[in-house]
């Protein structure tokens, strides 16, 4: 008895060897392609400010290359996203677009930055002096852009001077106002469902009254929506009124490509949004090749 | 001069003091939501072999929460942008899934483990004994998966029964496959672009012969191609095929969707097809809350 119970041990023992050993396993942590957050202190904004920034991964034949810039505005939202599909898309094996650097810029007070002009009023036309007090900022931040972050970023990453500017609702609307009022800053624009109710649809006149062939000569203006409160939305007449106002134009050399998502919400769109965006302004890239 | 020489100096370094400060910057790593890659011995497949995978993050209410699961082949291709896609539509202010966890399996032999017969021939129907002679490994693979991958999961995460299976080309191949001879092993599959070619179109004969409602209630499938090959190309007509069989077939509670992406290639599609995978099994997500 004993010496069966004695056996008994063993082989549980040994048992539980080979258990262990079948489920050997070794676990360590996961390696992402590397970004860097690099605080800056604005004088415009007299602030700090933080923006995170993804190079492709460079081999040998790049060494000496220079990468067109994506800023992207909501970075806390949306840069993985971009540096994401700029590394997957510029894959050799995939080929899509060049390889990009990505400049995600993080908030400080968003509805300040990203807003053209004050204004208190909300989508419904009511005031909210709450949100919407300290708006009106989107000239500062352009600024901030042109006088502090590009060349910030110019000096140290190896940068083409290729440029997008990317931005999603009030991120949106400041990707059309610096087109409408900086148009050489960049090259591309990305306005993924922008705010266009906002001030009394002041982006929907200004864009009637300043667009201009002479200023967006070889440019590239993307603009979407999603499903925000259903088809019949004034988010969706407004994107459509954009698109007519831009047709009826018949602006030389702008290109431009309109998406509607019936099926996203405000928040998923910019997931296919953003993808369209850039299959569309690299549409052309690698067919000369 | 000489008093005018040291003020000049002095001046100098005074102006560069400023402008040092004006663009005093400060640089770090950004930090990714973590993920872990997994090594594990697979008796089945006689190798070892690499898992990544990452979980939502927890909150305080999470902490005894568990968590659906999603397979991934080609790990190395997709796993980061599936992790992704899954945190951002699972935040509350996106709302769009649930959290879940996101398992990639990294390859090692791929023709091997994601073909289902041993088969030579190329989708020419051209024979390509260099590429395809250790093919037919699938059901071994799935047998990893079934008796050595998701026991490990399910032990060392907080993993709740349900439970994806997503690839792309051999990947939906393999995704089909298990679907039509081990159904229960997934409650949804994602097939991107599967190669139904293979093997004198095997899949499509053994889906005609093989799907049955029994074994497919409650089942999701979500099925696609991209312009592989132009508007008439194989594997469009493939895809149709399989569509009208599945569609034929009139199955009880086998909820699926097809997509055709007419601008994406092969391996710009997987992108938007994830997400809009994603989107169709977690669609009903959500509406009862």
């Amino acid at each position: 008895m004993k010496l069966s119970t004695y056996s008994f041990k063993w082989f549980t023992i040994l048992f539980l060897l080979v258990a262990l050993q079948a489920q050997s396993q070794h676990t360590e942590a996961y390696k992402h392609p590397p970004s860097e957050v690099v605080t800056i202190h604005s004088r415009v904004l007299n602030e700090d400010r933080k923006v995170y920034v993804h190079c492709p991964k460079s081999d040998s034949a790049d060494l000496n290359k220079r990468f067109p810039v994506l800023y992207l505005m909501d970075g806390d939202n949306h840069f993985e996203l971009l540096a994401q599909y700029a590394d997957y898309l510029s894959r050799p094996d995939v080929s899509a677009m060049p390889k990009i650097i990505v400049v995600g810029i993080s908030n400080t007070k968003r509805t300040r930055d990203l807003t053209p002009t004050n204004s208190i009023m909300d989508y419904l036309g009511k005031p909210d002096s709450s949100s919407y007090k300290l708006s009106g900022g989107n000239e500062n931040f352009l600024q901030f852009i042109k006088t502090e972050l590009m060349p910030l970023i110019d000096k140290s990453y190896q940068t083409e001077p290729y440029k997008i500017f990317a931005g999603h609702s009030f991120g949106g609307v400041s990707a059309i106002n610096c087109m409408l009022t900086h148009p050489d800053m960049f090259d591309a624009y990305i306005a993924v469902s922008p705010s266009l109710w906002w001030d009394n649809e002041y982006l929907l006149k200004m864009t009637d009254e300043k667009l201009k062939t002479g200023s967006v000569l070889n440019k590239m203006l993307f603009y979407s929506n999603g499903n925000e409160g259903g088809s019949n939305s004034f988010f969706h007449k407004h994107l459509l009124k954009l698109n007519s106002t831009i047709a009826k134009k018949k602006l030389k050399r702008l290109d431009y490509m309109y998406k509607h998502y019936p099926s996203e919400t405000h928040m998923t769109e910019p997931i296919v949004a953003y993808f369209d965006a850039l299959r569309f302004i690299f549409k052309e890239w690698g067919k000369d090749r």
